[in-house]
């Protein structure tokens, strides 16, 4: 939608809200996609919002409310009265509506859930039961299933009747009288059928399916991967229990890659895409201080190894000049494996396995070495260019503490390239995310390693 | 697909591409998802892969093909008989073949395309007129479109003959003579309707479309706000000239995601996912070296302000050893704030409006305040803590420097903070990349303004 039709939309829908204007707010909600209008009003106060909820119909409103971002559905579901948020919830695309109920703190809910039918609350109950981040806190129970006896023009019949109430009618999924799921027809299928051919003749087999447990975004994977609109979603047991849609795949990997984004810079929070706007600064702090302070704290390592070759810095003052310099060289390079790395790992490219990491080891060893090189031999042009006048003690040479500089780089930039590497797909062994060995932390990691080998290369070479 | 039934999976397609066993190859290959079967066989050495080629028949081979990544399709390509590649270019879905075509070298390309059918030769000649990057880029030819006037029986029947060549027959676009695009209605729509119905009482007229020149990102991102499983692409005069389908929004997102993170770490290249292990170490050291060297080259200011400051920092060495630290820190917090504001910008929340630009610079200004009150102090006690025991030159106290230090350090944390923030958006507002302003970037960036400003505030505080 363009910034003018959106300049017209907002200010639209504010009048109708202050008169009160519940017909026309209806109809004008009603023409507009209710995307556009959600995002028009998600930046109105509070109370605005509330009057809006209160005054357009549970229909209607359930579709804008739904494109509203989480934050917004939570700050806002605690104020609507309580038959209208019922009302809402009712009307919500059960994966949306379960996603809220479980945010909505209890005294809240209390009072709400029995306002809904029975029906929808064993819905909600039987959705909230999976794991947060699994294929079954995202997939939703609206799917369409057919038994196998039956002709293809039956199914069409009974589509006619479901249909207005599915989330995508596209895919059919075929299953026993004990719901396990045993096959698939897609519309397209049933279109091109004969009228008269049975479903189990038609249906496709083998049904590429994924466990209500597995993780969400493996299934977004899938989806990308074999070009689905949907994926049947099964228990243990072989049970079909619900459909991940194609719209929640692109959802589920917008906000996995915040999360990796904000992972790797260190950021912590919910990782909500979206809302940068919407979160306080006092938030934004919580979530960015966390790290940073702990690295921080964790400089003291750092601190406490100039610290110890004080004295011989105060003797070849040129070393301590050249000291971040090896430091942001070997944060750049190492945080350069480290992304390459969590990338290939979030698209399923490298497993953890013991064979991945000696590939990944041996690439980036060569990658390195090649940096390395380079990279060396300029820091150490540059010593000798911009320390030229410097003082240089007796039985030193500027030509030597350059070269010394340039090597202990190089070996730094090899050091931070392989720990840049190894570092996340350690993280994936132990099962933990790899994203969480972040760029800051990583920086401050190589840190230590390179004023290690700063100072080790030095008293070697040069005898300091 | 487990890893368990992939390794079954390759051992047995190698072996009957030895043995030269068409019939079978072609079995297997058909009762397997073309997906597995291009995952599987995607690290085969190119002899052995061309000969897969030839020997699977062309629209299976079609179907595995377009699952390759690109760079391995783009190797391949040369390799194989002009015959068969042409066969296999006819069987690709239309925007998969044409990015193929467009990469493969002009000498190859004058064999192959003479040998395909016209229709074919004009449809990717249309396709590849499009610039890179566009709308018109990433559709496909391959939709269905039916004109106003006939009856919800008559398209059906259509849709019935047209389908198995279509990418998607679930929205139908409804065109009039001249093919300007005047609405659509969704499969389901006409599975719902009565079959006299006529489709102008049916359609849908206020088609959300894209100009054919948008960018490929906005266009996906307007899949994912809709929820749609395709959206129409028109030409200047109103035309329809192909869809982008719900896949295409996942492949894009996923393009754009990896090209987002890999620009943070300034890391250059292609950024096409998927091909860690497939790049060799060479083009991995030459996309990653690029800006790497550049900023070490930039380095040299700094080097240059460390210079100038050196006789001070030979009388109060103790200023030399927690440079390190102010540099790290800055780099870490700008790094931070330049990612949500590009994460931000990504997902359209912020647009580089003058307005939008203010709001982001209050926002930060009062996290990085919250930051620096707590970095500053933090750094300051752990001076104390550190140098208890160091060298401090008459006429200075230990607790003036430390100050001194955690002063400095938050400024430099305040500066760092904003400048993170509108370089991106500065980048944004003259139509560049935001992520363009790599972390890296910024880190040699803030290293030079923290330089400045540590030794600045030493100089006005403690006179050196």
């Amino acid at each position: 939608m363009t910034e003018i039709l959106f300049s017209i939309l907002l200010p639209e829908i504010r009048e109708l809200v202050a008169e009160g204007n519940r017909p026309a707010l209806n109809t004008f909600c009603r023409e507009v996609h209710p995307a556009d209008v959600a995002e028009a009003i998600r930046q109105l106060p509070a109370e605005e919002l509330t009057r809006f909820f209160d005054l357009i119909d549970p229909e209607p409103g359930a579709d804008v409310f739904k494109h509203l971002p989480d934050s917004v559905q939570l700050e806002l579901a605690p104020r609507l009265p309580t038959r209208r948020l019922a009302a809402l919830l009712s009307e919500m695309p059960p994966d949306e509506r379960v996603d809220l109920v479980k945010a909505i703190p209890e005294e809240a809910l209390e009072a709400v859930l029995p306002a809904m039918a029975h029906a929808e609350r064993e819905d909600i109950r039987r959705l909230a039961a999976y794991e947060e981040g699994t294929a079954g806190s995202v997939m939703t129970s609206d799917y369409a299933s057919l038994p196998p006896g039956i002709t293809v023009a039956e199914a069409l019949e009974r589509l006619r009747h479901e249909a207005p109430d599915r989330e995508t009618v596209y895919y059919v999924y075929i299953v026993d009288r004990e719901h396990h799921l045993i096959g698939f027809v897609s519309l397209k299928d049933l279109i091109l059928a004969r009228p008269t051919q049975r479903l189990d003749e038609l249906a496709h087999r083998e049904v590429i399916s994924v466990n209500a447990a597995d993780d969400q975004e493996t299934v977004a994977r899938l989806i990308q991967k074999y070009d689905f609109i949907a994926i049947p979603v099964v228990n243990d047991d072989g049970v079909l229990v619900g459909i991940v849609t194609h719209d929640d795949a692109l959802d589920i990997l917008t906000q996995e890659q915040t999360e990796d984004l904000e992972k790797l810079m260190a950021i912590g929070g919910s990782h909500e895409p979206g809302v940068y706007l919407a979160k306080s600064a006092w938030l934004h702090f919580r979530n960015r201080a966390g790290w940073i302070v702990g690295l921080a704290a964790l400089e003291i390592v750092s601190g406490w190894i100039i610290h110890s070759y004080e004295t011989a810095l105060g003797h070849l003052m040129i070393l301590a000049l050249y000291m971040p310099m090896v430091a942001d060289t070997g944060g750049n390079t190492g945080s350069q494996s480290g992304t390459v790395v969590v990338r290939a790992l979030a698209l399923g490219e490298l497993k953890p396995s013991f064979k991945d990491i000696l590939r990944v080891l041996w690439k980036e060893l060569q990658v390195a070495v090649l940096l390395a090189v380079v990279l060396g031999v300029l820091s150490s042009a540059k010593v000798l260019f911009l320390s030229h006048s410097s003082y240089i003690p007796p039985g030193f040479s500027l030509a030597a503490i350059a070269g010394v500089i340039g090597l202990a780089l190089a070996i730094q930039v090899v050091t931070a390239t392989l720990v840049g590497a190894i570092l996340p797909m350690g993280a994936a062994a132990l099962k933990l995310d790899p994203a969480v060995v972040a760029s800051p932390a990583l920086t401050t990691i190589v840190d230590i390693t390179g004023l290690l080998i700063y100072f080790t290369t030095a008293k070697m070479l040069l005898g300091i």
